[in-house]
């Protein structure tokens, strides 16, 4: 569509009356009116960060963001809206206080967060910092029986220094070409690095990273100082033992900031004492060991395809040092936005659509693999449900909260024309470019998996590696609203139009059953 | 001097005798290689950072750099090293715990610092945030008696979201040559911004800024959120009360980083109480009010020229948030390490070397003025003390720990040449460039403002202004050990020079007397 014709419908479209039949045209320009310029994006995002907090996986933080969803989703006009149990996921994790401050040669409060799921310290623990001089397991024995009550460290190098190059960016002209012109990488396994020797070093080195939790337990240390990946303050997370209700237990442990980690290794090298006080308390929750996704519809309208299903979605759990807002409070927003946007401006889809904000994506790509398991078909054995033949497409968005540059094809070439068609009417937005590519680590994965039209967007990437994916500077102020409004009204379009075709999306041949593991 | 020609007598220069009569070349080869080859730079600064601490005005951090400095230049055979007063100051302060959480609705370690010279909150206190909606003096009434034990904050933008240029960057070949191309700026006022209007509205903010710390105070609010400059976990610090020892109490008031400020704003803005906790403890040091700075000195030993000076220096003191590496450890230690330099190369210099660490230069230059003060004169009066007449130049090192890219003339026409002629060995190391401008905001101007002729040298930025300028990431790990190399290097060679030539540097005409303000 011509753009002055787009702006022309977005002038009438507010005056039509919306049970009228409207031609695609028009309600493409009411979708487009309604997403670029009466958003609600930001205000879904706000609940899903500021309010809910922290959404690790089965933490009241994701329960609250989940119960606001599903009743938002209801006050909408979305039908069968739920938190939708997926099967077992484990216990439920929350830091409650994190106190970690130097207190010799001199008081400094730094900058550390715990690792998810570790325990607390039970109380303000004390104590002089141990530099433990460990390459390999066995100079574990010269620290057997003094470490009870110490804190301690390794000597890691540090990831501090100068950056010349920005922390965010977008995509360039000539990148995205590049993409869409990318043809299929091979399949097959990369190349080891290094010879015997380097599989040995690494083999003794994963040896060592597994003796030492147990290590530490039994030693008694009262606490782990790690150093986290990240710079200025930023701190990137990750988890310090198992979610699993069976877990073994782990000694606590904190991420501590580059700055701050190599300042106390610094003095320890150089022979000064450094003290240390903590004071963490985290919380387990095991009353509900299930996981859920929220799902909500909006059902179909023709007779013959109101069985059939456009799927959109998210995960909306996150890490636990921040409020996970550009991953992914962020995608779960403009997936919402988009139901918003395709009840408001009145459209009767042919086929349902339905959305479902995942969880513990973070964990292992969970809640939506589940789904997949329980609705449609088992990746392992290739054993399918019936509903596995009406889902004509999956859309996902977890890439940041930059706009929508693109769709990855993720190797469905048949698919390729369809969306550069749909994507025609927003290149001046941005969007336009259908790479053939694959693009992994979400949970549009779950869906590829089993034959499933599954597809993850192309976004600008921003700041997202350097600043905010996993990290504590992961908050609602990372979040761009023109790039939120730009991706809920493309998502909102492609989905008009998947539910709208005749024919289901074409699917890829279907993968075949994975051979049992002996 | 030619580069082969130097690296030659760089080989040669350790196997003469220091004692025998040598030419400047072979000195400043050997300058260049205990510089460049034999650094000690790094652990001065590792001593000004880790071991020392923050380095506020007047705070035992400042003190044990100042101590290990005065030993330091001792060991290395300088004389009269001594820490000397310089007259009043005021209050030393430091931070003995610092703790900030929220804890509704939902618990969050946030990053935090007081403000220099602010009191503790005397344990532990607890309370829901209070947005204070004030624009003017009149709308404080509304508050009055309803702020007892209460957090308040106030409704101010955020400085957060994404950056698109470096953090850090150097200087580019043709910023530098419009640098040494540069003519001097006529002197005069610069315009006032805005009309009659614009004036009016900045003399009431002012006096309610003015008003605010006495209506905290007496209002008995437990603790004031200010919000930092800085993102992604860095903040920029400043003082929250006067040092002075007559100076009045005011509140406790830490700055926040700008996503934790916004953060607890918007959920206020949208209804949702946060509950915060925070403990944190200051405190005064009263017991000596005096300001010290470090002297050294390599004494001349040429009979008519012994008297005369030439005195290097820069600011010890430093802000409270991390150690002061870049702002200005790095500067100091650069100096030390020039003294260093021209010890160990069996230097006997004609005139006179002293090194200057300066204190309270954060607080408005203090250290330097009152020490100029002290010994050459008055630049209120123009009254001149006679050692007015002997110092060649004073040369100051405060601008990060960026290289050494060139000299500020600060007017001085008259030296160009010949600072064009001592930087020609230095082209291949980056320095190159004369510029007659003049630049401010440190202790050079001490010396210029009564007619010294005071150089400050410009250094490559680096992150200075993003991220470690008065913030809490001043630290040791954002030095940049080859800049701070050919720092010294060719500090010591500029010394070197300015030691041993004929005539003093050429002096600018008397500056005049500023008349008595009524």
């Amino acid at each position: 569509m011509k753009r002055k014709l787009l702006y022309a419908l977005l002038l009438t479209a507010g005056t039509m009356s919306s049970v009228s039949a409207q031609t695609d045209e028009q309600m493409l320009a009411r979708i487009r009116e309604e997403g670029m310029l009466k958003s609600q994006v930001m205000a879904t995002a706000l609940q899903f960060t500021d309010v809910a907090g922290p959404r690790l996986a089965n933490s009241p933080g994701l329960k609250r963001a989940q119960d606001w969803a599903v009743n938002e989703l209801k006050t909408w006009g979305a039908v069968n809206a739920k938190r939708e149990p997926w099967g077992k996921f484990g216990k439920g994790w929350e830091i409650q206080k994190n106190y970690v401050a130097i207190t010799a040669p001199y008081y400094h409060n730094i900058i550390a967060i715990p690792k998810a799921w570790t325990p607390g310290t039970n109380g303000l623990v004390k104590g002089d910092v141990v530099l433990l001089k460990v390459d390999s397991l066995p100079d574990l024995a010269k620290y057997q029986g003094k470490l009870k009550g110490k804190i301690v460290m390794m000597d890691v190098k540090g990831t501090g220094g100068q950056t010349y190059r920005a922390d965010a960016s977008r995509y360039t002209d000539s990148a995205l070409t590049a993409m869409g012109n990318a043809t299929l990488a091979p399949a097959g396994g990369g190349q080891r690095r290094g010879g015997p020797g380097a599989r040995g070093n690494m083999a003794a080195a994963a040896a060592l990273r597994q003796a030492l939790p147990k290590f530490y337990l039994a030693e008694g240390v009262s606490l782990v100082l790690s150093q986290a990946r990240g710079t200025d303050g930023t701190v990137f997370t990750s988890n310090g033992a198992s979610y699993a209700d069976t877990a073994k237990a782990v000694a606590p442990e904190i991420e501590t900031s580059t700055e701050d980690y190599q300042r106390i290794l610094r003095l320890s090298k150089a022979g000064v004492k450094v003290g240390l006080e903590a004071d963490i308390k985290t919380e387990f929750f095991t009353n509900d060991l299930q996981g859920y996704n929220v799902v909500g519809e909006l059902p179909g309208t023709d007779p013959k395809l109101k069985d059939q299903l456009v799927i959109i979605g998210g995960h909306l759990d996150s890490w636990h040092a921040a409020t996970g807002a550009t991953d992914n409070a962020a995608g779960c927003a403009v997936m919402m936005e988009a139901m918003r946007i395709l009840k408001r401006v009145g459209f009767k889809p042919r086929r349902t659509i339905r959305i479902v904000l995942w969880s513990s994506e973070e964990q292992g790509i969970h809640g939506s693999h589940n789904y997949v398991l329980n609705h449609f078909g088992d990746a392992k054995t290739m054993v399918l449900k019936p509903e596995h033949a009406k889902v004509s497409a999956y859309y996902n968005l977890d890439n940041g909260t930059g706009k929508i540059r693109g769709i990855y094809l993720q190797g469905n070439a048949a698919a390729g024309d369809l969306f550069k068609s749909w994507f025609a009417p927003f290149k001046d937005l941005g969007a336009t470019t259908v790479t053939i590519s694959n693009t992994g680590g979400t949970d549009h994965l779950s869906f590829d998996a089993v034959g499933i039209p599954g597809f993850q967007f192309i976004q600008d990437g921003m700041d997202y590696n350097t600043r905010t994916h996993h990290t504590n500077q992961d908050t609602y102020d990372k979040l761009s609203e023109d790039d939120l409004k730009q991706a809920s009204t493309i998502v909102a379009s492609l989905v008009y139009n998947t539910s709208q075709r005749d024919e289901m999306l074409p699917r890829k041949p279907l993968p075949v059953a994975q051979p049992p593991k002996n």
